[in-house]
Formats: C-alpha cells, sequence, structure tokens
C-alpha cells in the first residue's frame, strides 16, 4: 500500500510532574467546591441526599491527592478564570451527565434528568445500563486533569504516517507496562490495531492459513468472553468454546486456545488449559486496577498477547490496541493487514496524551481506579451480605502485589453473579432486567442462564442506582 | 463483540453558512497580510522572488472568495487577537513548513531550512519527495479555515460507539455525494473503515470464501495502482495483475476485477473489461478536483464501490474509508470484520468538521482543488512542450461537467510521465531520482521502467521546486 517515508518531529512533550501536581491540587480543590456548590444548590431543588453523596463522595475519591480543608459551600459561579483550569464537562451537568465540546445541551446519565441533569428519577422508576464493557467512569478520572485536553486543527498532519507518532506512542506504551509491571516489553514487537477486537480477528485469520484447515478452530474456557462467540471471520475463522469440551478440543493440535487472563467475565487468573502451540492472550484485564500484578506477563513464553487501551485510560471509543509479538515475521504479517498505512492519527494523539500523563503522574490513574474499585466491592460484598439466593461468583483472588508491595484482592470490572432458587423459565438477567438492571445473560458466555454480569465501569451515580436497585431485588424476592 | 447501545444525543451543528463567510473573508485578508508581511520580510533575508512569488500565488488563489484589494506589506506582527482568527501552522513557518500543536519548531518542506522555514536551499541542492500519495497541499486551504478546529478532551465520549457520531458522518457522506454529483447513494448501505485499502483487503477476504478457491485471485488493467501489487491477505488472496494478461484472467470467472476510476496513475476513466460477477470500484480519486463529472456513479449496475477522505479533504492521517455496498448481507458481514466495535471517534469528528464545512462551503473545496491542479497542470504543460525525451502520458480526457455545467479536463493528482531515450540499464525513476525527484517507478504499476508517478499533491513551494528541476533535467538531457 501506499507507505510513505516518515518525517522528522515531535509533538509537545508532556508537562513535568511538579506543575502537573500544582494543577491536580488546584483543579481537585475547584472541583470539590464545584461540586459542593451544586450540591448545595440541588439541596434547595428536592435532591438533596443524593447529590450531596455524591459530592462529598468524589472529593473523598480524590483523597489520594495531597488534601486542604475544602471551602465552604458556595453558589457553583464558573467565571472565565476557572473554566481555564477545570474540564467543565461533568461539572456542568451536575456531575451527573456529560456536556460535550461545542454542545449546548448536558446529555444525562441514566436516571437523571434535567436540564443539569440534576434530578434524580428515582431509583424504581429507571433503568440502568450495565450491559456493555463501556469504560464511562474514567470520565470522572479526566475531567480533574484539563491541560490533557489539545486542540485539533484540520490543517494539521495530513500526510500518511505522520512523523514520530508512532514511535512515541510506542515508548508510552513500553513505559507503561514497565511502571505496571505487567510486562516484560524487551524484545518484543508491537502490533498496532484498532481495538484488540481487530488484532484478535486478523491473528485468527493468520494463524488459520499456516494450519491450513478451514475453518480454524478457536477455543476457549467457560465463562469465555462472550465477543468470542460472534467472532467469525468470513467463515475462515469457527469459535467453538461452545460445543467442544476441553478434552475434544485438547486431541486436536490444531485449535488455537484464546486465553483471557484475568478473566472476563469473572476476572479469574488463567494460564490456558491445552498446551497447544497456538494460543492467544487476550490481557485486556492485566492492570493494576483490577488485579494483583505478582509478576510481569512472561512474553518469552508465551509469544503472542493483545492489549487495549479501553481498560487502562478508559478511551475505548478511541480504538487502541496493540499486540506483544515475539516473532517478527508474524509481527509484519499482522501489521500489514491491521492499519497497512498506519493507525488513525487522532486516536493516536489521545492515546499518547493519556500515557504520558500516567507515567508523569507515576501512575495515579491506577491508584484512583484501585481506590475506586476497591470501594465499589466494599459496597458490593455489603449488598450480597447474607443473602442466601444470590451469589457474588468472582473467584477474587489474593496475591502479592508488585505494584503496591503488599497483598491485593482482586477487584474486577464486572459482577460476575449467580440467581439461585429462580422461577421456571427464568433467567437471572430476566430478573435483574424486570429490576431495570440491564446485564449480559449467562449464556453468552457459556454458562447456565442462572449466571449474569454486570459492568462496574458505570458512572459513579449510576453505581449508586445499581447498589440501591440491588437491595430491592434482593428485599423482595429472597 | 462487545456492542453497546448507543445513547442520545448530538454534537454540535457546524456554523451556519454566512457566519462562515464572513470568518473567511476575514481569515482571508488576515492570511495575505501575513503572506506578504513574511515576503517582505524575507526580501531582507535573501529569498526575495522565492517567498514573495508564494506569497502572491496564495493570494491569487484564494480568488474564488469575495476579494478585497490586499493590504500594502508590513512587518508579521502576530497579535493575540490575529491568533484567534488566524491558523498559524504554515504562517508560522514561512509558509513553508508546519508548526504543530504545542510544537515550538517547525518541521519545514523539502528544500527549505532556518527556524522559521524562511530560507530556500536552491533547487539543485535538495531533494523533494513526490513518491507517496500524501495529499500535503491540502493543509493550504485548511488553514484558512481556522472555524473548524476544535478541542479534544480526555474526558468526552469514553464508551463505546458514541451517540449520534457514526450517523453523522453517514449523514454527511451521502450529502456530499450528491453535492459533488459523483455517486447515487440512495439504498447504498455505508460500511466504514480505517481507510479504503483496509476495506479492499476484506472485501476480498470475503469474496474469497464465497468463491471457495485458495488463493482468491484478483486482477486490475495495466498501468494498475501500485498498492494492489503488496495487496496480500494471510495467503487468502493474490494479486495476478503482474502475471495474467487480459485473456487469461478473463477465462476465470473466480477471478475478481479491481477497477479504479480515475485511474492511479494515469487518472484514465474506466469502466472495466473482465465482465466477471465480482468487481469492485476503487473511486478514489472520483471528485470533482480531479476530473469531470458527467454523471453519478451507477451504484445499483456496481453495487461495490469504496471511497476515501483522504483525496476529498486531504485528511490521509484520520483513515476515514467507506463502502457504498446494495447488498445488505454483504454490508453486514464487512461491517463485522472493519471497526467491529465502530471506528475511532476522534477521526470520525474530524471527518465530520470536514465534509459539514465542504457542504456548508457549497463546495469551496472542490473549486479550490480544480483551480489549484489546473494552475498546476498549465505549469507542467509548458515544461513539456516542446521537450521530445519526455512525455506526459496522462489521458487527460476532457467531458462535460455536471459540476460546472461546461467541458472539463482532467486535472489528475499524478504525473504519469514516460523517459524516452534513455540510456540502457537507467529508468526514468533513476534519472528523476538523479536530480533530486523522488518518485514511484513504472514496474509498481505493472508497466515498464521507461514510466514513473509525480505526486501533484505536494505544497506548493514544493511544486515550485519539482517544475524547477524537471526544467533543469529537460535542459541538461534532452
Amino acid at each position: 500500500m501506499e507507505r510513505e517515508d516518515e518525517e522528522t518531529g515531535m509533538i509537545e512533550k508532556e508537562e513535568g510532574g511538579k506543575k502537573v501536581w500544582k494543577d491536580v491540587v488546584i483543579g481537585v480543590l475547584l472541583l470539590c467546591t464545584l461540586s459542593l456548590g451544586i450540591s448545595t444548590a440541588l439541596l434547595a431543588a428536592k435532591a438533596a441526599n443524593k447529590a450531596s453523596s455524591i459530592g462529598e463522595f468524589f472529593c473523598q475519591i480524590s483523597g489520594t491527592i495531597p488534601s486542604t480543608p475544602a471551602p465552604a459551600p458556595s453558589p457553583p459561579v464558573i467565571s472565565t478564570e476557572l473554566s481555564k483550569v477545570v474540564d467543565e464537562t461533568m461539572s456542568a451537568c451536575s456531575n451527573q451527565g456529560y456536556k460535550y465540546t461545542g454542545e449546548t445541551n448536558c446529555t444525562c446519565m441514566d436516571c437523571y434528568t434535567g436540564a443539569r441533569c440534576q434530578t434524580f428519577v428515582g431509583a424504581d422508576k429507571c433503568s440502568i445500563d450495565a450491559n456493555g464493557g463501556s469504560p464511562y467512569m474514567f470520565a470522572e478520572y479526566w475531567v480533574r486533569y484539563p491541560e490533557t485536553e489539545f486542540q485539533m486543527k484540520l490543517s494539521e498532519r495530513l500526510g500518511y504516517l505522520p512523523a514520530g507518532i508512532r514511535s512515541r506512542l510506542e515508548e508510552g506504551i513500553r513505559k507503561l507496562h514497565k511502571l505496571a509491571g505487567n510486562a516484560v516489553t524487551d524484545n518484543m514487537n508491537i502490533v498496532f490495531g484498532d481495538g484488540s477486537t481487530p488484532l484478535l480477528t486478523l491473528v485468527s485469520t493468520i494463524l488459520q492459513s499456516s494450519t491450513n484447515s478451514l475453518p480454524l478452530k478457536v477455543w476457549a474456557q467457560k465463562p469465555f468472553y462472550s465477543g468470542y462467540s460472534s467472532l467469525s471471520y468470513a467463515n475462515l475463522v469457527k469459535f467453538v468454546g461452545d460445543e467442544e469440551n476441553r478434552t475434544t478440543a485438547a486431541a486436536d493440535e490444531k485449535v488455537v486456545e484464546y486465553v483471557t487472563s484475568p478473566n472476563n467475565p469473572d476476572g479469574e487468573i488463567r494460564t490456558g488449559v491445552l498446551s497447544h502451540p497456538l494460543t492467544v492472550f487476550d490481557k485486556a484485564y492485566s492492570w493494576p486496577m483490577y488485579t494483583f500484578i505478582d509478576q510481569p506477563f512472561n512474553t518469552s513464553a508465551h509469544p503472542l498477547s493483545l492489549w487495549t487501551l479501553s481498560k487502562v485510560t478508559g478511551h475505548a471509543s478511541s480504538r487502541v490496541g496493540w499486540a506483544l509479538v515475539g516473532d517478527k515475521k508474524l509481527a509484519d504479517a499482522m501489521q500489514a493487514m491491521a492499519c497497512p498505512i498506519g493507525c488513525p492519527v487522532e486516536s493516536q494523539l489521545v492515546a499518547i496524551r493519556a500515557i504520558e500523563h500516567v507515567l508523569s503522574t507515576q501512575g495515579e490513574l491506577m491508584k484512583w481506579g484501585r481506590a475506586k474499585f476497591t470501594e465499589r466491592w466494599g459496597r458490593i460484598g455489603e449488598v450480597f451480605r447474607n443473602v442466601s439466593c444470590y451469589k457474588v461468583r468472582n473467584p477474587r483472588a489474593e496475591g502479592y502485589d508488585r505494584y503496591d508491595q503488599k497483598v491485593y484482592k482482586q477487584t474486577p470490572p464486572y459482577l460476575w453473579m449467580e440467581c439461585l432458587n429462580l422461577p421456571d423459565q427464568k433467567s437471572c438477567g430476566d430478573m435483574l432486567r424486570s429490576y431495570g438492571m440491564k446485564c449480559r445473560d449467562g449464556e453468552y458466555f457459556g454458562m447456565p442462564k442462572s449466571f449474569a454480569r454486570l459492568s462496574l465501569y458505570v458512572a459513579s451515580p449510576v453505581f449508586n442506582v445499581l447498589i440501591q436497585k440491588l437491595t430491592n431485588m434482593f428485599a423482595n424476592t429472597c
């Protein structure tokens, strides 16, 4: 394809640590002030308990940053001066919605309404979407770092393969793996694709052509990632995780095993069970927010692993995925198929901004993510306590964590639950949906219908509703 | 894969026509003032003729817009007030380089140097890159429309498939085809991919699986687009345009024909010669900048055509391509492989901005492109006039143009030339390179080495050098 020579050049370096910290402190203080201000305003609007607790919660979460007593509540006056420091995407919508660049209206979160999303409609009067894996909660982190914003000009970088972008992203990713301690990238080739899903399909296609068997059979242990069952590539690849058991799959050396570790939906740490020559590791969730990191992923032993920006920084819609590939020839073949003339420059620029921020703050995002998910799992533990008909089925292993240098108990991003004592014909998903919780049915993961997955990636106000809805359902049906 | 429900919402509407026009007039006046100012400054820096002519040329090109006498030359003082209206990406670098957002240094064009790219190194002392198809010249258009810039926040649109984006882009593309008059999109499905090249490879893969022959044979008439010869998809697809002649290819009904029309490298208008059931149209260059549009492409008769943003608005690195597909099932199969969880949101936002600008200005960009390429072909005609050893081989057909409602002679974006009387063993490409013109050899297009392709997408200052170099080469060798 039309490959262009790269020019020389570099884009702006991230600001140094000191400046960032100063901005963070100012930003968080302002945001807390605003949150409290908005909360105060909402008190008058009869949404007092809800909004107030959200405002306080947000400030608690930011407690990992050097704190100063929050100023007394004041009206939400947003001056031009402040708007230079604060990202108002969420605060302009009472932190219960989003006001996107250039838009005049708020897009409210589930269960919130009003011009500024200031009104909670009531947990029993609305539905929440906890079906997909959209990492909405990360917006709460990024609004605190408005210095990561940048101007997108239509006159810039028009040529194919603009200079310095890919190499800078690659450098950032290698450093990110080192910071997280989750993979050794030395001697590994990095292949970029628009998300890890397309990389997965093309890996399968390449492997297919090397096995000379049509279609290529792909297998994963149950419960497997629901996406695999719809993975097909023009009849070249067939997922047989549902129809073949472990013994059958193990008997055919040509079957490729997909190992998702930590696993989706349950967070289980896996190493593969078929011991076949063709194994692909899906490492989307191997980050400190979700699990302990006891040792870096052994890329020499497993020279084909897939990673995605979506689950590290939350930028799912940017579609930035990468593979760590030991074999140079395979890496080249993959890159010739994925982004043959380079991946989109704009999403690479976003990825560079996000990753360099994580690096320059020594992983502040990961600490924030851990605190957030730990808090959420604490509340899930409370709501399931002494409940006999509904059970949490995430194994939630504990292990020594190199990142924090102490034992960490897994905090997976999905709640994988089982409904016991279900009425005939009813699935766990049906039960959850009847209480207004959109979820993913166990059958999509190769499991009985008594299982269901709920996303814990929802924004904080929506998570509060989720907890309330589970509480109500347990009280009424168990 | 993880498909998410779309939320409701819309992003900002483009500004109305009136406001845009006002800004355009102000912007162009300011830019001409700056260009002239910079030219004046450069006079003192011994680069007088060159820079001055560029400044004037730029203002001439903008003559399609209501003009006012340009103010007298003045020093290049750029106040904060002006910087709000003018995009300084190029003007900050003497219009002979680019200063990207956040960067402190200029990236100079070929043959220009200095902190502000103010110095021309001399046509005989430098090389220019006219090999690839990077549409650099479009930057000269977009700097005139700073109102198309937008802020990219890391806190926005984190979820998969953000609401309203794909549908808005699709709507823009249908209107763009209508404005250009180059395709009927009624009853056609639009499939998005990251560029048209990946769409081409996946179409081939899908077609392959329907023919049940391995590998799928793909053929195109010579001269064919150089990218096709490297098109391969894990041994599933094989390009046979080089090794099979028309008769052999026609005899095998399973051979897929790629029809590039207007053709790359020469701009020829093609309709396909094999008359096989499987034909894919590559319509990258079917826009008013390059050719007359006598009638919209008949999508009912040819229900599989590929298009790309790169050659309409110049945003090659954004990787936005689309296919117009008649068959819904094929369209769905393609979309399940290309961007299975949506294409990158950032590049879609850029595409929306660019396309809605073209629509709201009634195709100003296309008029600008025609003027630009017409001027360039005029200069090429002059330099080749009465030259016996070098010939232009673009057919440059004339036809009635619905767009301008008069006859238009094609202005293709590549110069396809032949070198006659070459010394033994030497190729036309060798000859051009020996004079510092990087080009693409005829052999990549399935043609003898006496042919070569030069890109006319280079920026204006580089095009001036190209003309100078050709003039020198002709004078010395012919």
